[in-house]
């Protein structure tokens, strides 16, 4: 069964406020083996009714959002009765518990509140629990002289509509849905590898396998891979992901690098503490973003200036001097003397030129040093290069200090 | 003129991603007089084509973005191609500043990359600062015999799409528009009072202005007004706003906080530091991704464990064990002791209780004290109470803490 969506809201075509329903509802209706083939924003204006008539023919399930209030602009309902050829009826049950909802809250009654509970004849009423205007569904082809999808039309406010969708609008679904289209749906999330890297590795196996969809989403140090099939072929492309990628896959559950380092370190009863120049905070602060992370985060230097280095980590001037404030030794040094002074079984710690001033010939911006001390095992310093924006830098340094973190912890165990 | 938007990314219609761009370019282009009249969503499939046809005839702006990575499901380019009639070509240019930006970056070659180099004859090549792969500019009817509008193919990646959008698809759009149809539009950004109290502040008295457009627009701890119309009504709205709400605006040129912040300080000849215990970091990488933040920036403790409060900055640990953590003296000791520690002219220090465990009856989760201690002036503590998730109160807390140094520096200037 085909689905679509239409937004309704000129607010959303101004970008003064961002849609939540489409990844909502695509969510919701993914177990049910449906998916959104096209979703349409429009204005609160005509464009309506040309889009409604436009998409009746092209799916089999059709989701309206917004534009069911009181004020002026609310035009949905109008629309949607107007496109099926049905009359609008008011509802005297639904006028009542308007009125009641209103006095309850002490709101006082304006004009256009009773079209709230103007019904298009045959339609069945999806009560609002967290607000006034009720959702509607209108059975395919409702009026027999006009071909038409189910329709449900919800209301435009995240909290009322996904309230709805849950306790009125899946129940309906599932008995329309047959049960052999269900889908299932895997994700794979990969750090230390690009993009291209992760395609050249599984993409051609992958793709031989029949009815399956394969797709990736490259971020800043990280690539998320995700196959859609029939469980069977979901269990065939799995084996093939897990042998291509093996330890470079960080979650299969859609967490972020720093959940899966703190939930190691929680696992291991063990702590980390960290030493950022370049990074400027960003590790400490992406680990402390983790519910829990007291459990394992003790102290982070963030030694930006050079005299930082020496006051806060004890790191020699001299060596400073000679070998400069990036570069390996400096690094090792940080990570040695923060996991020293924190009392941390791990220390990361990085330095390195964001740029975009302060680079030279030999350490251009991009150039950044990443060392990992851990108490079991010897220090390790690498080198990367991300000549990048600077925000893009700093999380492209995080990403590889993590990684380096939770490689070691996978070799640990 | 009509414009009209299609984002291409099956990771859109399953959820898993959230659309960026429909509100960053209607902004954008809102000041030149258009709209974005209509936005559809389709997935990375044949779909692309069919929506690019049927919306040649109904727009005279069209903006695409998504698809023109290196991986197999990124078919946006030759769809464009294919629907508007033109044979793609390599450009031996653009496969070569490929080549350069690879190997600049060690990373290996594989096989798809090199399509990104691919271009629809008569296309113009949108540079791309951010990433791989370029932006295209498609004149209108640019195949004399398939009847299009202006099309514009952006990247999907926000960082991409809006450095492009900005240094080159702008320029091509106000040499498009005619310039009657110019707005003006202003900004202010504004610190510690909330939407409504802004809104009562001047809403009635701008709305009472003819033809002006009032929008707001509120974020963790910052509420954006954005006022759109002709140059001589902007100048009236303009007085009322700044008579209105005076200090509190921090920036009328879209800045952040923190680039205020660095920018009061550089100028003054200043350094700050800070010390973080409930923010975790973020205070110090906010401050440290702005350029130019290491000439003000000298240290930051992230003193997360309470051992690291008394082991990095030498608070009593009497003083935690009676009053506790979150308190007021043990902010006023952190900022005090950082100041000294760091040796800088400001010190900001937080602590709170993020949750979403730790609270209790007298200091519930989002509890914050927010210390600024100043070479020149009484240390400052306030509390603060942030209800909420931690990421969101992490940042309610660090915008309270740079709003208390901000105004600090206007009152000492």
């Amino acid at each position: 069964m085909r689905a679509a969506l239409i937004n309704t809201g000129t607010e959303l075509l101004l970008g003064n406020v961002q849609d939540a329903h489409l990844a909502f509802i695509a969510r919701e209706i993914f177990p049910l083996g449906l998916r959104i083939e096209e979703r349409r924003t429009v204005p609160d204006s005509e464009a309506i009714r040309h889009t409604l008539v436009e998409l009746f023919p092209r799916c089999e399930i059709l989701f309206v959002t917004g534009g069911l209030g009181p004020t002026s602009d609310d035009i949905t309902r109008e629309m949607i009765a107007d496109s099926l050829g049905l009359e609008l009826r008011q509802d005297p049950q639904l006028l009542n518990s308007l009125r009641q909802r209103l006095q309850i809250r002490g709101i006082k009654w304006a004009a256009g509140i009773a079209r709230q509970s103007d019904v298009p004849v045959g339609a069945q009423v999806l009560p609002n629990e967290n607000g006034s205007a009720p959702g509607l569904y209108l059975k395919a082809n409702i009026n027999p002289r006009v071909p038409s999808p189910h329709v449900f039309v919800l209301p435009g406010p995240p909290r009322e509509l996904q309230l709805m969708f849950g306790k009125f609008v899946l129940p309906i679904l599932r008995a329309l849905v047959p049960p052999s289209a269900l889908l299932d749906q895997r994700l794979y999330k990969i750090a230390g590898v690009g993009e291209s890297l992760v395609e050249e590795a599984i993409g051609e196996k992958i793709l031989a396998i029949p009815e399956i969809e394969l797709g990736y989403c490259a971020r800043p140090g990280e690539v998320e891979v995700r196959i859609i099939g029939k469980a069977e072929v979901i269990e065939q492309a799995d084996a093939i992901i897990r042998l291509a990628l093996g330890l470079s896959i960080f979650s299969t559950a859609d967490e972020i690098l720093e959940e899966v380092i703190v939930k190691l370190l929680t696992k291991r009863h063990q702590t980390m503490a960290t030493a950022e120049s370049c990074t400027g905070g960003l590790l400490a602060n992406r680990i402390t973003n983790v519910p829990g992370a007291s459990q394992i985060f003790v102290t982070g230097y963030v030694c930006y200036a050079n005299r930082a280095k020496t006051d806060m980590l004890d790191v020699d001037p001299k060596l400073i001097e000679t070998r400069g404030a990036v570069s390996e030794p400096v690094a090792r040094a940080l990570a040695e003397h923060a996991r020293t002074c924190a009392r941390s079984d791990h220390a990361l710690a990085t330095t390195g030129i964001a740029g975009p001033t302060g680079g030279s010939p030999e350490k251009p911006v991009g150039t950044v040093y990443v060392a990992l001390a851990s108490a079991e095992s010897e220090t390790i310093v690498r080198e990367f290069f991300f000549p990048t924006d600077r925000e893009t830098f700093k999380q492209l340094a995080a990403q590889a200090a993590f990684e380096m973190l939770r490689q070691k912890l996978l070799a640990l165990s």
